[in-house]
């Protein structure tokens, strides 16, 4: 795996600046859950199928078209700490990183593609794009679906459509989800209000690294939750017409209440946030999300000069734990970390404030 | 009250950088307790009786070689702010401030020297010196005394000594203390153990503003309470030689401790209050001493230049609500105030750190 590039603090492209509503939609993100007929689900595969599934998806993926652009990783063989970079990356789950057996991941050089081999289903195909873009990253993947299907042939009832391991992806197989950025809202105290309208909506709303985890500096992972009885593009089409642009309308109406009622509330947030930044000697990943979060914000309300927002969004990437390890080239404990991430936040932020 | 020069941001002479073992003690102060003979405590003089005394003090004092360096404040005539100012400049006790009836306060024109009439005694004369002076300000304070003697009967009695309204003051009616900052103590939890060595010397250890005050911002008066006993020399001396130079080591021996072993904590906490101070649109008074007194601590501990110790110094008194009040010509409730507190902190580190 060459992580060269992902370490020369190039710009992650599905977190580029300049997408579509990038104010408050950082990312979004499709994928499809696809099995191959004639194997068994994951949970009842022995070793050899999971093997021949491997084999088979490798074997297909590199004859589609898009395949020259693929790289393979077969995640079994390797290390804890590259595994951990995938992640950090939203290229592979937690639950593919620390997995067993026979499993891998095809990339794009882009990284806006990725297929999961033998994570909770035998293939998951994922695009991401930045901003909120979810009508062509649906093009981008119904095609490389329709290329797939002119060499594999996947597991599907005509009563129910495709078939998962997991019955809340029945039908369609897909998930599409935005990352939100909604400090003002959090702020106001309508967050909670918001995601009860997003639940009754059948969203569900999570933290950064998808399911399980907690909502750290403001960021939250919206997504649909059914997948059957409505058409790929009914699903995307609510998604961007209504739900997302929506809640964009609230967090941007949060933003010019706070910014008119309580404007040395917001400064001083901003702020306290770049004063901490620029002068941190330790901190951890937690704080720097929650804080780069807020510099975020101040940069769109025009606050904030002189610091591009891409040094912000990689930097939401490069100061995670095995992003630092790496950059350093050396295992590093908590501590170290901290000092570390302080370091390179200073870095960044100086670099773009000369 | 013509308080135009304490507003100009002038250093305060008893807060002066340059004196002896600034690093740790801040400032000293003596004072003595005196009431006139003939005349009852304050607890059971009425208003005529009170005016009598303020008369005589002011006649008196006004008599002696240092009178004309001495302006005279009518504290009941003084409107609110300009009473807490004097508390803010530590020249007038809050009892004072707030007390009632015909009371006053005689100020030497450099502020070092502060005679209260009539609050809990007829006379509490007051001289205040930056670093630790008490030797110099005893010779001062003694040879004032002994002015006053001159010209004024004081209630003494052979067996007891000087006579004072709280039993706690007689005999010599002296009070020394000194203000220390003890940031490292406190960081490696060292300081309950100071403060218990104190207490068993039968030291006071208290808050910035005397007793009843908690300690802000690292900041702690230690006094004598014994007045009885002990010639003043003796108390001046015990303190300078023994008591104040162990805890000055103690505080030392901490900073170095910490610089040794925990230097990555050490610079964050100095550089991250930097950072709020520096960038903070809103901020309270305590916060404000709590991380003036980390950049104080990094100033000494040569990690921070550009910024003399005499502009945190005038920042712990003019970033106090009165100050902020007087300076802005206006009077603020508590949100204004503490916008108008980041605002001056802001102007004012700017200003040096150019």
């Amino acid at each position: 795996m060459n992580t060269a590039n992902w370490l020369s603090g190039d710009s992650i492209r599905w977190l580029n600046a300049g997408g579509p509503l990038q104010e408050v939609v950082l990312s979004s993100r499709v994928r499809l859950a696809r099995n191959l007929a004639g194997f068994p689900f994951l949970s009842r595969a022995d070793e050899g199928q999971r093997r021949q599934i491997y084999r088979q998806m490798y074997e297909r993926l590199t004859q589609l078209p898009i395949g020259a652009d693929l790289a393979f990783v077969d995640i079994n063989e390797t290390p804890y700490l590259d595994r951990q970079l995938l992640v950090e990356r939203h290229l592979i789950s937690r639950q593919h990183a620390e997995g067993e057996g026979t499993r891998g991941v095809a990339l794009s050089r882009e990284e806006t593609i990725a297929l999961m081999i033998n994570e909770e289903d035998h293939l998951r195909i994922q695009v991401m794009g930045c901003g909120l873009c979810l009508e062509e990253l649906w093009q981008q993947i119904d095609q490389i679906d329709n290329q797939l299907h002119s060499v594999v042939d996947f597991a599907f009832n005509d009563q129910y459509g495709y078939l998962t391991a997991c019955p809340t992806n029945v039908g369609t197989g897909i998930r599409v989800s935005v990352m939100l950025h909604l400090p003002a809202l959090k702020l106001v105290g309508e967050l909670e209000k918001v995601s009860r309208a997003a639940k009754d909506m059948h969203l569900a709303v999570r933290g950064l690294h998808g399911e399980g985890t907690e909502a750290i500096g403001d960021f939250y992972q919206v997504s649909n939750q059914i997948t059957l009885g409505k058409s790929e593009t009914e699903i995307i089409s609510e998604f961007c017409s209504v739900m997302v642009p929506k809640i964009v309308e609230y967090e941007k109406l949060a933003r010019e209440v706070l910014m008119r009622e309580r404007p040395a509330a917001i400064e001083d947030k901003i702020w306290r946030a770049f004063g901490l930044l620029e002068n941190a000697r330790t901190i951890s990943t937690e704080e720097s999300l929650y804080l780069l979060s807020h510099l975020r914000m101040g940069i769109h309300l025009g606050r904030v000069a002189n610091i591009p927002l891409n040094t912000i969004n990689d930097l939401f990437i490069q100061t995670q734990p095995a992003h630092l390890q790496k950059l350093s080239g050396m295992i590093m404990d908590g501590e170290a970390r901290s000092v570390a991430r302080a370091e390179l936040i200073r870095r960044r932020l100086n670099n773009n404030n000369n």
